[in-house]
């Protein structure tokens, strides 16, 4: 039993691979090392490849004495906003590595696939957001390219692949953090202790997982569901937390006197959805017990990424 | 008012670009010529450059000149099934078309789009299709391709375009006839009058309409909308005619005495939507009467692709 970790040095992969080595799966990991680290590794028995998933051929020579069981693919561009400015970004990071992923799965002749996939793929929208809601209308090049991974994984299932699933991320955060909202509070507190500016009106209201939580979901769904493609949002029950309830935890821990400045935008820039409702029900359907609140997973994130920046 | 066709030399983009002409409009045409051809255009006034939209920098070239108001995309693969077995062929010429198109408006500064895309983007649901349902889950590359232009188009009009209208085609008939179910059957009783051996067992039912009536709807969306991203379906009131009857139509005009031959599967091929019920409410809403039923625009069809191809 082999398992393919593409894009596993970076946040989230790194802790699913860590997790698979403790199932005792042997792992290879396929990561090209923009965001991610192989110190996020260390002491995971492992076989690492620091390599561009999208240099197919380069990959398809380091894999062929390997039998490949399963692909988790999630490889991708996390700087959403840097990927509206430039769509060749997302294009590249977040959908080629897609077809990259299913044409070496073509080849090789392997058949099962677990996605990573984004609530970004629905845009903004008012109603809470379930798995088949439509129509999917994202608003920034990342969920474009998430929905586009979806589409032709969609019609890979259809001609080769026997087993996929799909995992619809809310806003994860954890260690080790490379991005995100709340390292980036630490490190401007670490530049101005005095004050904090946010992008946006502070407003912007989203659904937040613990990384530790989201690995669990994870390998919960891909226990639990059989052949085809399987589709679920993963994320806490409640109707998350609000940015400025993220400025205050982080201020309380980093920084407690400083002043917290707000502009004016609900949106912290072009391609933010500003709030999401997420659906969970088809995740606790499946029997799936969420253990932490957004607002426990921001607590606990805080002086996780605080400690590491620390260290 | 200066009008960039890109694929506007193919089965449905020279239809278009000579009712522009009509108009009164300044068409300029890209197109790359792997199904279309000149011939399609001959007495229209414009401007044709054959060059593929992908190869971006010799498009700026040619356009360096030009000053673009509004850009229609019809640039795609026609070919599913070539696309089912070749994941490349439907990313270059149904989605990298796309990007290649959005990368060079927001270079030119131009921000009106509209654009062919297809019902495929549905998949194969049991329920009538209209606009806003979901999930949307293609079983083709074609499908899955056509389903990320329209996902990055949206992530485009929230960044830089201003208005755009997605058109949703069912399959579309009519001449000059390039590929499509009609062709193929007329060109098998071609090389043997006495039998039509047709792929899938004939329950295949689909929605059609005429070029002709395709490119008043799309006109007609155009003119009737307003700023912002406005998604249609296009089609006829009915629920579609199947391959049986399309076969028969072909057979009593090509060779009446011919013995239709029918396969086992209700589908053609692997990523064959075999039946499909399309709501065309929405664009019926907005005060559009379609002219044909899918069987009329069948009839039409096979009398003129019959003489196209005996001319």
């Amino acid at each position: 039993m082999t398992i393919l970790v593409v894009g596993g040095a970076g946040f989230i992969g790194s802790t699913l691979v860590k997790r698979l080595c403790l199932q005792k799966k042997r792992v290879i990991v396929v990561d090209k090392l923009s965001l991610g680290s192989e110190d996020y590794l260390k002491g995971a028995d492992i076989k690492f490849y620091k390599e561009d998933i999208n240099n197919l051929e380069k990959i398809l020579h380091i894999l062929s004495s390997e039998s490949i069981n399963e692909v988790w693919h999630l490889a991708a561009n996390s700087d959403i906003p840097s990927g509206v400015l430039d769509m060749q970004v997302d294009l590249k990071d977040t959908f080629m590595t897609t077809i990259s992923v299913l044409t070496l799965m073509k080849k090789i002749n392997c058949k099962k696939l677990y996605f990573a996939s984004s609530s970004a793929i629905y845009g903004f929208k008012k109603e809470r957001l379930h798995e088949d809601i439509g129509p999917l209308l994202p608003i920034s090049n990342y969920g474009a390219m998430k929905l586009s991974s979806e589409a032709v994984i969609s019609a890979a299932a259809e001609s080769f692949l026997e087993k996929i699933c799909v995992y619809r991320f809310p806003n994860v955060v954890g260690v080790p953090a490379t991005h995100g909202v709340i390292l980036d509070f630490i490190r401007k507190l670490k530049n101005t202790p005095d004050s904090l500016d946010v992008l946006g009106n502070g407003t912007q209201q989203k659904t937040y997982i613990h990384v530790s939580e989201l690995i669990d979901a994870m390998l919960f769904i891909n226990s639990n569901t059989g052949k085809g493609l399987n589709v679920f949002n993963i994320g806490p029950r409640d109707n998350g937390v609000n940015v400025s309830q993220i400025a205050k935890e982080v201020v309380d821990v980093v920084s407690p006197n400083a002043q917290i400045y707000y502009g004016e935008s609900d949106r912290g820039w072009i391609g933010d959805v500003p709030t999401f409702l997420y659906s969970v029900d088809k995740l606790l359907s499946l029997g799936w017990e969420p253990k932490m609140s957004s607002l426990q997973a921001i607590k606990k994130s805080v002086k996780e990424i605080f400690k590491q920046e620390n260290s």
